[in-house]
């Protein structure tokens, strides 16, 4: 079936979010912690996380500043530094239940029941039951005029997660580390591995690894 | 184990290549089609594609100048068009073989083996391979400064895919349609549906939908 642009713009509003939500395909989604200057804490779930760069290493956040995420903005803003978690199997539920829209006092590790996780000389909270973390320095941000979202651009300082995953050539087995993956608004998906191909050169067969 | 600064810089190239691009997790991934001014199409691909808002329905892509996509750029500012089409299990290697420099007057569609799809009105083609295929009005790009990256915004006029994809609240199952997903620079995965999860409210408990 097909749709046009006025078929789009015909959409109710939230049947539309989860029709455009779904066409990006399966989405990076992490829990970024993060304090503000007074130390209370937030966490809150993002479906666009993305590779920017890898030296410097770089890590791209898109959020809209009407939405739940407006407290993680004000406080990376504040005070320069977060986490970013994986989700696995294990705590999706938890993890999903942080898009809620709670008051500013309230932490969404006690409202969840996620555990915080704290490292020598970094402000904000890790999520402990996370098997893969990151630490972040704010570097930039750009607000995208066209529709008034906002990207954050961090720089990794910091990478902790099992032994186990990482393999003999620097890439990380993140699903050997359960990490899940959405779709659309509202869907969990864990994957299975299909293939790993060689780096491809015109006239040169792949190779599976 | 645990990874600081400087065990990140002191990694050799392509072994940080490979780890920070774990890091961010499960991928987007989807073949972009472009034509250039004079009739000349390429096909190359992205593991960077993210939702940036629903009304407009925007979608963005990070280009890095330097890298094999560098046509798709130059195209998408030549002729203001191009598609966006999920990978699925049956032709990964053709889409990975999409990522090897071929020359200009190379066409990736030829040199891999997939094929054209033309719509009326459109002038860059689609992969006829593709369960689920976007078209897409070039609307704006910014180059990020911090590392010469350049994000493409583009607003989506046109969506093809099997209609029993669609669910009745307007969320795609792209799982079913066989979409794939990549982490770091090499790896695909097919997913499994864990849950779907409602709307999360403070104080209402989740429901699985």
């Amino acid at each position: 079936m097909e749709f046009s642009t006025i078929d789009i713009q015909n959409m109710e509003q939230r049947y539309r979010a989860r029709f455009i939500n779904s066409l990006s395909g399966f989405k990076s989604v992490g829990l970024v912690g993060t304090v503000d200057s007074k130390g209370l804490d937030n966490l809150a779930i993002f479906s666009s996380a993305f590779h920017l760069g890898a030296d410097p290493a770089l890590l791209g956040l898109i959020v809209r500043p009407d939405s739940v995420p407006r407290h993680t903005l004000s406080n990376i803003l504040d005070v320069g530094e977060y986490s970013f978690n994986h989700i696995h199997k294990s705590f999706i539920k938890k993890a999903h239940q942080c898009s809620a829209r709670y008051d500013k006092l309230e932490s969404e590790f006690d409202m969840v029941g996620l555990n915080r996780e704290y490292k020598n000389g970094m402000k904000a909270p890790f999520v402990k039951e996370s098997q893969l973390k990151l630490y972040l320095k704010y570097r930039e941000h750009h607000e995208l005029k066209i529709n008034g979202t906002i990207l954050i651009i961090g720089e990794v300082l910091y990478v902790k997660f099992s032994e186990d995953y990482l393999r003999e050539d620097g890439s990380i087995d993140i699903e050997k580390a359960q990490s899940v993956t959405t779709s659309g608004l509202d869907t969990y998906h864990s994957t299975s591995q299909v293939m790993r191909l060689s780096y491809a050169k015109p006239d040169k067969e792949l190779k599976e690894l």
